[in-house]
């Protein structure tokens, strides 16, 4: 009667349950199987921004990752998701699988496309991403004209970091986290500690926008971002 | 009885109208005065997009671009409307700004915004942009683990456009347009045509994917981008 179920990597948006597409709303109410990245234990980001548009009748695959996944097989964990979500399309029902901001910016969602791409029907939704989001609650325009944007991680080895960021026209430094110590340090060697904006949980209820020297580097979510603009404001003089 | 009105920088996302976000919609349906860029003749792609979801009860106001915006005073165009959009938020009717894309990457709302936001509350919309848009379309992980994207204008001239590409991880090519020779020299030169993927309009019904063999330089619209994933894959390998 029905054929293979479709795998959607589903972009949810940044935080804001409103930043969610009509696209994005609409597979969310066809979809019999929610799937979603979640922590060891709690609750889950991706399933909480959508929480206000699913009435609750889903069958629900949270994808729970330990904290320090390097030290875990994750490839095993991500083998066994991909089988759980095959057998639902072999059996003709569509999956979701809501992903953060954007699929493929920086989303695990493409290690279960590698999974799933070659023997299902997969399709991809983009999301608004937390990088322009950043840019949206900032009221900073993220780049402009002939300016080449840079979106580095914080991930990056010290040296490597600061190099990325001298380089560079206009910066989104992305993954801060337990990184921020390594960043400010990186920023304010560079002179640009003036210039950078962090923001944390850009479009939640909880966001906070801070100054660098307020930020606890103690207390940084992987869900935040710096933003150095182009010191040169070319795009303020373009149309004068 | 009103205040003073609000101006909206609303992302309308990359073509299909379904990628509106919700809280775009909304304000949409509750903003008397629609704005949008659009050419001397002919349809704006913002109002277009957005055409399913507006019952035609809003004042409209197109701001009109010559195509050789450098030879014509465009800072005394947007001073016009920001003017004609001062008038309607003084007399408290929110307009909506409708911006391709996002409204903060690279689009022509921070020329208003550089002239509205000191008078009057602006509030930035962040809308799904091309930049996520193409990776999408093309089923291509945009970006990962700890690569460093760089988003570059086709705009460049010619040796610094190889040298930013040269430099990068992962590459968007933005504004390819009638650039697209150029870049096309660039990425030969470079070793890197095997790897690039050329989409235009993504999202849209016009869309075209293409080998960058079978592109014709004259034919490329604004609306275009190659991007160039990172060579290595590490995400293939990342979780195996």
């Amino acid at each position: 009667m029905t054929g293979t179920g479709t795998a959607f990597g589903l972009g949810v948006g940044p935080g804001d349950p409103e930043l969610v597409t009509l696209k994005a709303l609409k597979i969310l109410n066809q979809s019999p199987v929610l799937a979603y990245p979640a922590p060891e234990k709690g609750a889950a980001m991706a399933r909480e921004i959508v929480a206000p548009h699913v009435n609750g009748g889903n069958v629900e695959i949270p994808i729970r990752m330990p904290l320090q996944a390097d030290r875990f097989p994750v490839g095993e964990i991500y083998d066994a998701e991909a089988r759980d979500i095959g057998g639902h399309l072999d059996e003709g029902r569509d999956v979701a699988v809501l992903c953060e901001g954007d699929p493929f910016f920086y989303g695990s969602f493409m290690y279960l496309f590698a999974r799933l791409a070659d023997k299902y029907p997969v399709e991809v939704v983009p999301g608004v991403s937390s990088l322009t989001a950043c840019a949206a609650v900032l009221a900073e325009p993220l780049v402009a004209l002939n300016d080449v944007l840079s979106v580095v991680p914080a991930t990056l080895a010290e040296d490597e970091l600061a190099a990325r960021i001298e380089a560079a026209d206009a910066v989104a430094v992305v993954k801060v986290g337990r990184h921020f110590a390594k960043l400010n340090r990186v920023l304010d060697r560079l002179g640009l500690s003036g210039r950078a904006r962090y923001v944390e949980r850009a479009t939640m209820e909880s966001q906070r926008i801070l100054p660098l020297g307020k930020v606890n580097p103690e207390d940084v979510p992987y869900f935040s971002m710096v933003l150095v603009p182009n010191g040169n404001e070319k795009w303020r003089e373009a149309a004068q």
